[in-house]
């Protein structure tokens, strides 16, 4: 092969930082998530740096911890994901942008619409994080006394996807031809009817816009259950990772890669970017000595909230200084729950420091100067654990400074991240090809 | 009083011309609703001219018409409205920005959601055009085999409301207090959980967003029926109106200005704008052959399409020469059937006659020099006819920059509008109060 394999980089901007002390370090900007001006810098520094794109998580509950915890959270306000991300497009031309939305409670015609919409006003740079939202609080803000279990939401969303790729795929390339002289504004014949039935969704279509620069928007995934990876072997493009060591980071890789293959797809078009917590100093002593500090500034309310939700279980009533006691089953997120077990079991941590290393952030971390950074990044890049990361602040803006001023640098020196983007679109960017139209081939 | 009453101007910008062949007109650009280029110059233009606001209608089906008539038809290609109004507030400062959602096919969380945090991203200009959504394509978009009739549609639209109105309310004003000292993000006395429980909604709250700058997005509506008016006299503040004859205006102005005292309500906290489709000239003549050029554009196929549209019933088997004849009832919307049945009456059209008129726009229309179009627009308003205008452009870009360029400076001239902005917010420039809100008392 002639050029080296790339790595690719999200950067985690919903919240601005996970961490639940990002918000109150020294220096730091407490309210960036939601600051306009602020994320319009943050998004034009990212793009500075040459991210692949802007991703933003999503909730859709705010009630999800206790209220000594909620009064210490930097989350409860947010824009929007797709009028932020609209309006971060006029500010930005190459950064792509991710938001998250859920396939449990929206309705797919708007959501497809949405989606399509931000895709033409970026020229090309949308992408979906698809998610069936784990959050059981959630349901009570939409008319649901009890939450749908795990299975029945994957179910859901498997059909749901392919009732919003089927709206995407309305229009054909080229129907709208404009010809103002015979009065011809579309061609009738490049217009298809979905006329989807199916046991969730009964949607007629066609979508009241035209098909997406990009053709589909990029299709994100993150979970990582068992059904979480199949739905995602089929149809993502761009997976959020969770696997926070180098050697289950392969196994995922392999896996999920491997399960491609009998749905006749090429591996090399799904990037599996895991989730990094980055805090980089000019000394490694200095990384870690802004990792503590920022560690110190979370109360103990935060944390034991934090690894509550982690586990989908009340964790208040825990002995904060015995071990993590059996967790029950419940029908919350499967990997957040597995993480924090194994995180528990791995390093013989009682309930307190589980809770204080989640309440700040308990996955995949590289602290250390930017060659540390940069040695972590291409070990996980050749050894196949990763195609890239979706790079998590510890603060605003120092921490994103940090990264695109030092640690990118050091990245584009060995070869292995771009110094000018590929393409205009977050798809070329990606080096994802652009979908066939499923009821149109191009030039017929 | 001091000053003379001002008149409010309204651009009617989706579809970007209401008339079917304003993108067949000479000169025109074809592509206007789909363009964001050129609707952000349009979108400067009107600040330029200081009108309130930039007023998006929505149609949430495309098959809405015969294919022969589709085909012809540049509307079913559009950006999604909430996209592409965080898109334009980047590029303006003072304009409003108003989007048609339906309460009959959108979830209140959600749409809450999405106009708080446009309302921020623009400083407080957003607006919601609240409509119950009278097209039974619609339905069959969103898993709906038969549509909601009016009255049920209304019902919901009334507690859709209320949720909607009690999410904005979720946050007193000073709710987030972000001090990174002691950790307190926010003041959890300032966060109400609105835990509403209705006929057609079961929701918690709170919302995930802070309370819109303006308070509450200010709310329009446009339903003219009985239910309509009703609705509108107890919760809206601006209506687009449908009244197309000085009299009718009257009638109505005099009728939903008088239900709003017994909800308690100040008249003048109603703004009533009636769409007008507005065709200037240097002279009167080159206005009409202007008109008559542009009605000529329109196909007869169009023609009876529109005319199907407006009744609720299709049109296409009627003779084309004979009379209208008797149209039953429908669960469509009741004000464009009766205004078309209405417009036949009034000037003994044909069924082609009629068909052509609604084809092009059978509307309020003024038609002549700027000085004509001023003396009109200043009879309306101070005869009580209405508080201004939703301005319809016969084709973009020069039906809008004649607009802008001669009748802005003539109704200035004549002290009824504008010519600097009074405020920053859209409330601040329809002169409507701030909502209090109903959880929190300032200062408390």
């Amino acid at each position: 092969m002639g050029q080296t394999r790339q790595l690719h980089l999200g950067a985690f901007m919903r919240p601005t930082t996970i961490h639940t002390a990002g918000w109150r370090y020294p220096g730091a900007w407490p309210d960036t998530n939601f600051n306009l001006p602020r994320l319009k810098y943050l998004a034009q520094r990212l793009e500075q740096g040459r991210f692949d794109a802007f991703f933003m998580a999503d909730h859709l509950a705010v009630l999800n911890m206790p209220i000594d915890a909620l009064k210490r959270s930097h989350t409860p306000t947010s824009f929007e994901p797709l009028t932020l991300l609209s309006a971060l497009a006029g500010v930005t031309e190459h950064l792509g942008l991710i938001a998250t939305a859920s396939t449990t409670f929206e309705a797919p015609y708007h959501l497809a619409r949405k989606f399509a919409s931000l895709d033409h006003i970026s020229g090309g740079r949308a992408g979906w994080n698809l998610v069936t939202t784990s959050n059981p609080d959630a349901a009570l803000n939409f008319g649901l006394e009890e939450h749908v279990d795990h299975a029945e939401r994957y179910r859901r969303g498997r059909e749901f996807y392919d009732v919003v790729t089927g709206l995407w795929d309305s229009w054909a390339d080229d129907a709208f031809v404009r010809d103002a002289e015979s009065g011809l504004f579309l061609d009738p014949a490049k217009l298809h009817v979905l006329n989807h039935k199916g046991p969730h969704f009964s949607v007629r279509g066609p979508l009241n816009i035209a098909r997406p620069v990009q053709g589909w928007p990029v299709i994100v995934q993150a979970g990582s259950s068992e059904d979480g990876r199949q739905i995602a072997a089929e149809t993502a493009e761009v997976i959020f990772g969770a696997q926070n060591t180098l050697a289950s980071g392969q196994a995922f890789y392999a896996d999920v890669k491997g399960r491609m293959e009998k749905f006749g797809r090429n591996p090399d078009h799904l990037k599996i970017l895991p989730g990094a917590f980055v805090v980089v100093g000019d000394t490694r002593q200095e990384a870690q000595d802004k990792r503590a500090l920022l560690d110190s500034l979370v109360h103990d309310q935060s944390a034991i909230a934090a690894l509550s939700i982690a586990l989908g279980h009340d964790a208040s009533g825990f002995d904060l200084d015995g071990p993590l006691p059996e967790i029950p089953e419940s029908n919350a997120s499967k990997s957040g729950r597995e993480r924090a077990i194994e995180l528990a079991r791995r390093e013989n941590l009682t309930v307190r420091q589980l809770a204080q290393k989640l309440g700040g952030y308990g996955g995949l971390q590289f602290v250390g100067t930017a060659t540390d950074i940069a040695d972590h990044m291409e070990e996980w890049l050749t050894t196949r654990a990763s195609d890239g990361f979706n790079i998590m602040f510890p603060f605003l803006p120092a921490g994103l400074e940090d990264f695109v001023d030092k640690v990118v640098p050091e990245l584009q020196r060995r070869g292995i991240f771009r110094r000018e983007y590929a393409g205009t679109t977050l798809r070329e960017n990606l080096g994802l090809p652009r979908p066939e139209n499923r009821f149109f081939t191009p030039g017929s």
